[in-house]
């Protein structure tokens, strides 16, 4: 083949350790508790998550060992394939070597098995018997489902009600795999009772439905809560998406001089873009990494650096970030895994340090670049991807500008194949640019708990 | 890793020819004008499809060159995975060793690729603007216009109507891809006019938008037909599957004893397992084949080996082939891609030669069964597929009563993320067992064209 399009790994070239940024940002601010604002310790996390896990999300160590189980079942879509996207390149007219590390092809079509698979290992080495967790458009939620059926765990999932409705075929799709899945707010917890209660008709939240499965978690020794983005361990897991890139561009003799990635949380952002930080940080070649954030939800163009509750009712830990504002509600972009009112705090720290950049699209531009995007390169992605299609597109088009040829990685983390109706909406003139309430996130910032300056 | 689960190949090395049965099987039966009953030749193919094409359908050689730009597409998605059902083989408690080629990694999600790409690319060079065709559940109608996006080709895809209501998320990916998707029956043609004007509210059904979409491409010289599937050079196309297997079994120092492919039309089938029929045919190893049917759609075990049309108009060239008549329309199992009345003639030429066996599996079974498979290899498989997973797994039952370890092969033609109605269907009980009407059957064979035995 004269013009090679894909880089693989054989199972056996996986990583062996997962890397963890934390090792690298030392003064890393710590977790704290909402009640007493002492930074958080092994014993609060151990009600909800086992204590390898917690471990993890307190660890300073650079190198976590990938357990020989989580290797095995990552071996099913593992390592993933990291792409050249050169009928792209030909359709932008560009210098640019552009490649794509594609998620999609893991079952349940993103990212997020990396780190289920692993939080449904320990939870079954510790025992439990069932996760509790939120989800949104449903991406996590599937993956939690598939990890729990393949390591025999007892899977519910509270999925925001609006989603839950819209979104039919992703209910399916958990409990094909065994999952039990829950509009909320529901009647089976008090949180969702008190919403309901005030507002029997609430659409739910992402907020609403995780202090559900943090009550949940919390009330039944059996039972944990798994969450699939913004927390130190979870970006953990993530990381074996960057590790492995770097060895295929070995493979590809490049190497990138941008890395791009769509952020809501961080955990896909993170898990590409932190290895080749690391890298940086340890004397490897420079590189620009761009976080691609919703418009409608600017979180890291936009927010404030400061402590506040991963969830909207206030039951998590108090997390350094950049923050909207736990009561700010992003406007319904069709991306709905970026719709998060935070980002995870590895992904503030590094932001902060100006180890990274972060620019905000527009969904209509995004929508745009995706179409593009499936006629040249086949694979119709995500609505999250988009955000880093159209950012990459941009990058390439200002090689062409400059006339300067760079190499640019983006991270493709899913396939859009239960998001077509956002395409419809798009190709038929009827979705339009959503935008945030500047005074709803100065309301919602000022209100930012009494912690802040901890 | 100490249990492999995955073989792959390089795109290096994938297979440079197609591998084509026809050559093997000597005094195979021509395709034959229905009006003459003198077999087809070339010429009466290029109204509708290349010369290239053309030729390919009519070859003898056993093997023909892919061409390097096919190649180059395929790449995207193959060489597909071999995978070891580990953790299937561990739920069914059996000393089998079960693999399965999994072609749902594909962009349009299942194996039909394999062929929109060759054709769109032959149809490219030949000067082709347009290519018509029709679709049932979609599979097809998505492959081609993912095919006609990558090599720039408009694309109209007359889709049943029935299902083009059923399952809007099929038409919307087509028109992601930029492909035109008409419900069938159309006013766009004289034959969806005459099917309206005797049925305003016909469902439609393949064999009508077969002939929407041979009219269309008969009337317009820069539009040809696309088929999906029963044509020789479709399965020849599709060979890529089974010799890709048959390299990535000698990576894994094992031959399988048994393949089994799921068939409707016979290319998945086909694709599969021919190249290991050719194999024995020229002194390989000995391999039981076996072709899974559904039970409300039994073809090869309950139909006839004869001269019939492949569409319900009666356009097409006359097929020796198993058939339960054109006019029999199957019973509305969820497996579209397995609603069809006849079987392709080289499938056919083979199941007479006693080549490989047909055997016939319930819906109700076939999903169960392909619920245990998603849930202990994680990968949710199209309703095709399941019928593939049932016969396997019956065979992997087999082994551990007889104490027998044997290898054996699947294909997994696809996933079901578009079919996850039918899933929620079996769960929750609905999903009833359908039957087709032997007196239908008989009435339809009845009425075979008069050149049967020409």
């Amino acid at each position: 083949m004269t013009d090679r399009i894909k880089y693989l790994l054989d199972e056996r070239d996986m990583p062996g350790t997962w890397y963890n940024l934390a090792a690298d940002l030392p003064g890393l601010a710590p977790m704290r508790h909402p009640g007493t604002g002492a930074p958080i310790v092994l014993d609060d996390l151990l009600p909800i998550m086992p204590e390898e896990v917690a471990n993890q999300e307190l660890s300073r160590e650079a190198e976590i060992e990938i357990p020989e189980p989580v290797r095995q079942v990552y071996a099913q879509y593992r390592p993933s394939p990291l792409f050249r996207a050169r009928r792209l390149e030909r359709a932008l007219d560009t210098p640019a070597r552009i490649y794509y590390k594609y998620e999609g092809g893991s079952p349940a079509g993103s990212h997020k098995p990396n780190t289920a698979i692993a939080q449904a290992y320990y939870n079954r080495q510790a025992g439990i018997t069932r996760l509790a967790t939120e989800t949104g458009a449903g991406q996590w939620g599937s993956s939690l489902a598939l990890a729990g059926a393949l390591f025999g765990l007892d899977v519910s999932v509270y999925m925001v009600k609006v989603s839950y409705h819209q979104k039919p075929y992703r209910r399916m799709f958990m409990e094909t795999y065994g999952a039990r899945c829950t509009p909320s707010p529901s009647t089976e917890t008090a949180a969702g009772r008190a919403v309901l209660a005030a507002d029997p008709d609430c659409p739910g939240s992402l907020g609403i439905a995780t202090s559900e499965a943090l009550e949940v978690a919390g009330g039944d020794p059996g039972t944990n809560y798994a969450g699939g983005s913004v927390l130190n361990h979870v970006l953990l897991h993530q990381s074996v998406i960057g590790q492995e890139a770097i060895a295929q561009f070995a493979l590809a003799d490049d190497y990138p001089d941008i890395v791009i990635g769509c952020a809501g949380g961080g955990s896909n952002f993170g898990g590409l873009t932190f290895p080749f930080v690391g890298a940086a940080l340890r004397g490897g070649p420079a590189v620009r990494v761009i976080a691609a954030e919703p418009a409608a939800c600017p979180t890291m163009t936009r927010g404030r650096l400061d402590y506040d509750f991963g969830d909207t009712a206030g039951l998590t830990p108090l997390l350094r970030m950049h923050t909207l504002g736990h009561d700010f509600v992003p406007p319904p972009v069709h991306a709905g895994g970026l719709r998060y009112h935070g980002m995870a705090p590895l992904v503030s720290e590094a932001l902060d340090r100006n180890l990274i950049e972060a620019v905000a699209a527009g969904q209509l531009d995004c929508f745009a670049a995706g179409v593009r995007f499936a006629r040249s390169e086949g694979i119709v992605p995500a609505p999250e991807s988009t955000h880093a299609i159209e950012v990459a597109m941009r990058e390439a088009v200002r090689c062409r500008e400059e006339g300067t040829p760079r190499t640019i990685l983006f991270g493709l983390s899913g396939h859009g194949h239960f998001d077509l109706a956002a395409y419809e909406s798009f190709l038929t003139g009827t979705m339009r640019e959503e935008q945030y309430d500047p005074d709803a996130v100065a309301t919602s910032l000022a209100a930012l708990p009494t912690l802040a300056d901890a």
